[in-house]
């Protein structure tokens, strides 16, 4: 990988406009009945004339036989390095909340659950209970002081919420209270380093006295942690590409990971067709656009073959007017594969599209996983993905006398 | 990247022959109007045969997306890591003229330039002025002695010419008197880290000093410096690949690349009738050859399509006596791409062909850059090709027990 320092020394600023859009979970299997994948049984005239027109291939998120979570999955895209850049999920869920994390604060994901009597887990999510009550839970407890730490609580969706404590001296190396099971008590919070002994000790009193308030809530009658840490300190978009960088997301984590590189998150309504015009409306503003769809992934994480091909149709079938903006490169790819078959994320390659004026353009010409096997692109990893479109869109100065 | 230390351990001298041909910016893009490069385009028969004998593939001179310049490119094809190994303009225009270089020596790249009666440079390159003019004038500069540094100054050609500080305790990191553009007064050479004030100082004495000499010598009347650098210190091929290394080059500053990695200069000729005449002359002497023809790159730099097309015809109309000389490894590939469309070097990846008794051949049967994407080499960076022209030259000991 080529380091962010020598990309930095030879990009510039220009008019040329870049569009990446994620298809969550994109990659797939293909179902035992027809040998074809999800993209493969989906008609997407629209993205195989892109694959004609531009230059395919497959990358590797993080590495060959690695399953990426989001924030690897995302970060290798942005062109970071995503095994030195940790992102935790505490952090992650603040930045989807739109929540401004300064750089001392140490921020947990937490989730609303149901103990009973003798203090054991019965259900992780308190029943999902509505938003509405999240937020009133949330606003007892928030605004605590505790030895000198404020700790600040915010409602995110359902059962779920955020947990930042602001002070000196926190340290993010503590344990999970939550015990990503039932039937057992929670976890108590400890350090994992002598450093953080305080921030343990104060989470340990902050969610004793949560226990207290929450007591008479039932089924949301107490909180568990996971996930504490910091923000990384990443040099930014603007800083290493010179991008002027948008995100259009319309789930929270996704902003969240856009914002950890220096993006601007653009209001967004809950579709691609949402999306697509937020693009429109914010396109003379940006130079990097990165646009991100959930559902498809969403669909074969619930095993919904089907529902994922359908999904990818639909994606196609307005995919023309971002076509229609005619941006200098237009890279189409997933953060990860998630193979119906496989209910969850997966380590196989993903299918890649770059098209631009200026590509070596290959004979591939429908977007597939089996198609992309013979691309110009060949195999590659996900973090080179970023100087390529840098370069299509000729935004990188010769490197080298 | 195998390591060049890892690569010394292992590598034998033997009798086998190497024979690299740098077709400078060998690499294009299709023109629209019939969908295919330059090389595409070209007849070439006999680089068609040596392909399918052979094995082919694609190389990125630094790294997906990177544009190299003509000095990381080389190093590269010479098997040095282009990113640590930088070499600097001053440094190869030096060698590019048989320079000889001290390990302390700091050389500049210089222009003749005219200077108005402002002071405003208003053609950086004195209306390039002759060969001859340029060498009267830096007969008038040479030899200054300013605190103790001797200036040398040597002719290039036309307005070119390079400026070698040589003393004790000189450094490079001192900023480009060359603005880069017409309109502005020259800038004044400042020091980038502090053990460079004195050079600059030196610098600033020399440039006042060759200014009072060019005034009477519009429109050659000023000079501009940039690119002041050291001759970088890497083992040579000698030390790594244990080969008797020659370089074949009409160009100097291809010449100094392989002075570089310390390979001998062999006197040639202008064409590449030339230079395989020389090769004819010196095949028993050395055991490996690096061919360079410059006239590609410049063609398609001129964007011109079809004279990019001819010279390759032409390159393969005489490339049998090349191959008559029966080397047991030919490797035909470019520095970079050079795209006739693009008018500049690029980024994309560079066709590459192997040929050997020893090399697996693939099913590629022709020399073409949509042929080698389904070459055996793969697409890979072109430091891997020495160690590969290496071990078809059966020149590369086993690795470990």
């Amino acid at each position: 990988m080529v380091s962010l320092d020598l990309i930095r020394e030879i990009s510039r600023s220009s008019a040329s406009k870049i569009v990446l859009l994620v298809i969550d979970g994109l990659g797939g299997l293909p179902k035992p009945e027809t040998g074809k994948t999800e993209l493969e049984t989906a008609r997407t005239p629209n993205l195989d004339n892109l694959a004609a027109k531009g230059i395919c291939g497959r990358c590797d998120p993080v590495a060959p036989g690695i399953t990426p979570g989001s924030a690897p999955g995302h970060l290798a895209l942005f062109g970071y390095d995503p095994v030195s850049c940790i992102i935790g999920r505490g952090v992650l869920e603040a930045l989807g909340i739109d929540f401004e994390l300064a750089p001392e604060d140490v921020a947990a994901r937490g989730n609303f659950c149901t103990l009973d009597e003798r203090g054991l887990v019965t259900d992780r999510r308190a029943g999902r209970i509505s938003t509405e009550k999240n937020a009133e839970l949330c606003r007892l407890l928030d605004g605590q002081l505790i030895d000198g730490v404020k700790v600040i609580v915010r409602p995110v969706k359902e059962h779920r919420l955020v947990v930042v404590f602001r002070g000196q001296g926190l340290a993010a190396e503590v344990t999970d209270s939550d015990p990503q099971q039932i039937g057992v008590a929670p976890n108590e919070v400890s350090a994992l380093k002598r450093p953080a002994n305080r921030t343990a000790n104060i989470t340990r009193r902050f969610i004793a006295r949560a226990r207290e308030i929450l007591t008479r809530h039932h089924p949301a009658n107490m909180l568990l942690l996971r996930g504490f840490s910091k923000k990384p300190e990443l040099p930014t978009m603007a800083e290493v590409f010179k991008l002027k960088a948008a995100a259009i997301a319309s789930y929270p984590v996704y902003r969240g990971l856009a914002k950890v590189v220096g993006m601007e998150i653009l209001e967004t309504g809950n579709t691609f067709e949402d999306e697509l015009e937020t693009l429109k409306q914010n396109y003379l503003s940006y130079d990097y656009f990165f646009i991100h769809i959930k559902e498809t992934d969403a669909a074969a994480e619930d095993g919904d073959f089907d529902r994922k091909v359908a999904l990818i149709e639909q994606i196609d079938s307005i995919l023309a007017s971002l076509i229609d903006l005619e941006p200098d490169v237009i890279v189409v790819t997933g953060d990860h594969s998630t193979p119906a078959l496989l209910k969850g994320h997966s380590w196989h390659p993903v299918p890649v599209l770059l098209f631009s004026k200026w590509c070596r353009p290959d004979k591939v010409s429908q977007f597939s996983e089996s198609a992309c096997l013979s691309g110009g692109l060949g195999c590659f990893p996900a973090t080179q993905l970023m100087p390529l479109a840098m370069a299509n869109a000729l935004k990188l100065n010769k490197f080298g006398a």
